[in-house]
């Protein structure tokens, strides 16, 4: 009588979303990830469409168990995006798992990277835990994590604190906020920047940050056109190099 | 004349180091990883004997270009386990990159996971920025990460500290500390235990902790065993489960 719940895969995609050159598949996904994504149907996503494009380039190494048109894809309501998943007035992400409930293996996506993390998604599998539908993280790209490992910076101890604010007085002071921490724990702070405001991000960083302070900046990442500096700030005033305008940024200070 | 430099590639590991029971590498390692760690002779590793199981199994799935005995395995020196990488003794990783100036790709390799993150490495990495040696991090498992995205605690805002302090009082009070923390900024905590002080160390987080805060631990993930549960600490509470005593856990909690 009581079917038993199917899982929740948390699936990654890679880090070329909206890049002009696709890295294939096969760098930077397992073929235990691809084999669970190609035999899903029922699917949370950000967005359908994109889904369905990561969705049809995995079927193009492992044959997809269902067609591209029979899939079950549930977008993230927009108010997740906007407020967060734990925001003031909570989104309920039960009735997104309805699939599940009756048995169904089902996947989280997001459209770059690990679902859940730098994204949202994280009331979904809050949700599941809720439920009693078993979770599991799938091996895949994650852009943070790629650039702290190329940092040079400490990874035994570190913060991801999202994106700076947009205005230039508050963004300085918090970049000092920020260098502070760093320094005083030695706790490496990472955040990110969307590509067309990585120039007034890094300028700022450079203008505001102390001599000694390390700076390290990384886009594209297992993309073919990636870059990857890490330097003192001082480095950085004495040679200049030229922000990446077409591709998210991560950044990394510290000591 | 002048040879360019090799590249120092940042090679992730399985999860499943000491572990009874090992994970078939293409589970967990795109096939582009496993083709890079199969052409390397020069290697920076945690430690030669597990660096050489782990390629022997690599050349289980890709054929090695050098034969297991005429590889060059450099171990990180102990004070840099003991100390960190940017201790206040700092160590001078730039010996160990000789191959790479020769013009030789190199990789750096721990024993399990993404090296210079939750492990040493990072002065490794640091030295190949100074010295002009392109770095470039490969794509597999990261415990904190996967049990970060399962946690259904925020990954917007997160951090990663270490190790807790082993004496309970100590302990109690840093308990307490990254609880204020996450509750108040929101920012979710992220710390690590090995396997014989997972048992002290839950019963510890569920005394200290408040009732509505969320506590997520995850042992063995990617692993056939794998242990997953977010709860209140109330739900912890009269629902208790033992901890694993097997595998080192990863523990968050936010609010």
């Amino acid at each position: 009588m009581n079917t038993p719940p199917g899982k929740l895969y948390l699936v990654p995609a890679p880090l070329d979303f909206g890049c002009a050159t696709q890295t294939p598949l096969t760098e930077v996904l397992p073929a235990g990830t691809l084999a669970v994504a190609a035999r899903l149907q029922h699917w949370i996503c950000e967005n359908a469409k994109s889904a369905r494009a990561y969705l049809k380039r995995v079927g193009e190494q492992q044959a997809l168990a269902h067609a591209l048109q029979s899939l079950d894809l549930q977008e993230l309501p927009r108010e997740v995006h906007k407020k967060g998943d734990h925001g003031s007035t909570a989104f309920d992400a039960k009735p997104l798992l309805g699939p599940a409930v009756a048995g169904h293996d089902m996947g989280l996506l997001s459209e770059a990277g690990m679902p859940a993390v730098a994204d949202p998604g994280s009331s979904v599998v809050r949700a599941a835990h809720e439920m009693g539908i078993p979770v599991v993280p799938l091996v895949g790209p994650v852009s943070l994590l790629l650039a702290l490992a190329a940092s040079g910076l400490s990874g035994q101890n570190f913060a991801f604190v999202g994106y700076l604010p947009q205005d230039a007085a508050e963004r300085a002071r918090r970049i000092r906020e920020l260098e502070s921490l760093a320094l005083k724990s030695g706790q490496t702070q990472l955040f990110i920047e969307t590509p067309y405001r990585n120039a007034a991000l890094q300028d700022a960083l450079i203008k505001t940050l102390q001599h000694n302070t390390r700076l390290a900046v990384a886009s594209g990442l297992t993309l073919a056109g990636a870059q990857l500096h890490s330097r003192t700030v001082k480095q950085w005033k004495q040679q200049p190099l030229p922000p990446d305008k077409d591709t998210p940024a991560v950044y990394a200070i510290g000591r």
